[in-house]
């Protein structure tokens, strides 16, 4: 297991974790004073979302390769299916395209998919998890095409009905397998799946399909589900075991730090987020 | 799979269906009343909780005997670990035989059981199951020597914090088989086990274990996973396919409703409750 006390070259920043999400609040940092803060404190990678980058892929990903700071990915592809997705199946195609091209231009290396709930007028995710693999293996062509590696990302399953069908580390594995393309792979984030006592058994199947790991961490009493997660630390996920499960299937790549958090820490000055995500990087994960 | 259009005879109520846990709003019926609503209308069984029949269960017990309704169990066992759990085991235990004891008073045939959260101090859901597997071996014997049978009931992931760490049908069957007991089973309700790709292996596996089925639904957009849940249809759970489960597996008990839904159906009178209930039983599950 890779020890990270004294080298950060491992952990990426998820510019949500900066709550650059609150969209209208007039907070958050730009993605140039993201990566420079990055820079600053040896933080190796950053993962932006869209809404960032919109119309100034390239010079932001410019930025950060100048200020030595890796920009790993882009979250995310649109929701392939559910009630949250595009209406018709070509927009969901196109902008699954043009999420693809943004992360090229960008310079990033890898597209996070969340693939939307349950598909309105069936029951249960068998359904919808049959479209999401025909989109997923349609859109991995396009990738390949641009040199970006797609992870598809189980959520919890308090998301099953309208974010992701797909909720568990098992099924994206079987997803995986069976659209079989070079650049298909999962990203495990520990708020998703700290509960899975099949993780570590589903870990060692997935080899080299881990492309990314995420963490943050479930609070014990968890007020929302979608904006509450907490630092690491302050949980009762067990980070050292999931890390470790992780690299022992072969993972090196980034530790990238992805906290929703409106209440807390998004009302934080995000130098400070920063400092106390470092410090718990370094000692509880 | 049993044919329940023209039959409600496998049909049980859990009175929590009808907002009896509006503590202090003044509103539900007694359980006189709602026992004799269950009979006028064919319902076949009743399952109380432990508030509504402290100090008066064998008398309630043999008001469901007379009016023809089953009382097929209780709810529920004390959180046995957890942030919610007693302070010491002393007391978990003793509030655990008692619930044992007043199934028995009742003449109810199972106590289901709500684990409770991960252990304080504790990382992840293994030590917590430990415990949990130490309390339930123990109370297995005192439920064998008054005639009770415990069912282990898996919650949602989104509980595993706080009120279950036992989140999933395999979890419970591994706790059952470790345990060993023959009165030991597990209870499946629709809303915890939806989104599991896994169940259909699992139910197989669990054979004669199925000590209970629960009956309601996941709405795609749920607002409060506590006290959100849907009437059966309203959802994106698969009911039929999952009966057909249970019932291949060779669970031939009843069929409770149970939900919890403080903003929608525990604001509607009793009476049109259990009707949409019956009416929904009939054709959607």
């Amino acid at each position: 297991m890779r020890d990270f006390r004294h080298d950060l070259s491992g952990l990426a920043l998820n510019t949500a974790t900066l709550g650059h999400n609150m969209e209208g609040a007039g907070r958050g940092w730009s993605p140039e004073r993201t990566i420079e803060a990055c820079a600053r404190r040896g933080i190796g990678g950053i993962v932006f979302w869209r809404r960032e980058i919109e119309g100034r892929a390239a010079a932001i990903g410019a930025h950060a390769r100048a200020a030595g700071v890796r920009v790993v990915g882009l979250c995310r592809a649109p929701f392939l299916v559910g009630p949250l997705a595009f209406r018709s199946e070509g927009e969901v195609r196109d902008d699954f395209y043009r999420a693809i091209d943004q992360t090229a231009e960008l310079g990033g290396d890898i597209l996070t998919i969340v693939v939307g709930g349950v598909q309105p007028g069936t029951k249960g995710v068998g359904e919808s998890l049959g479209l999401v693999g025909q989109y997923v293996a349609d859109a991995a062509n396009r990738a390949a095409s641009v040199g970006v590696r797609l992870a598809l990302e189980p959520l919890h399953p308090v998301y099953g009905g309208d974010r992701s069908c797909l909720v568990t580390t098992r099924d994206a594995l079987d997803l995986c397998e069976r659209i079989g393309a070079d650049n298909l792979g999962i990203a495990i984030d520990v708020y998703h799946v700290w509960w899975d006592t099949d993780l570590p058994r589903q870990l060692a199947r997935a080899g080299g399909r881990i492309l990314g790991f995420h963490l943050c961490d479930w609070l014990a009493h968890t007020a929302d589900v979608l904006l509450d997660r907490g630092m690491m630390g302050d949980g009762v996920a067990d980070l050292v075991a999931i890390r470790a499960a992780v690299e022992q299937a072969g993972y090196q790549g980034y530790c990238e730090v992805e906290i929703f958090s409106a209440n807390n820490w998004w009302k934080r000055d995000p130098a400070e987020v920063l400092d106390v995500m470092i410090e718990r990087f370094r000692t509880v994960c």
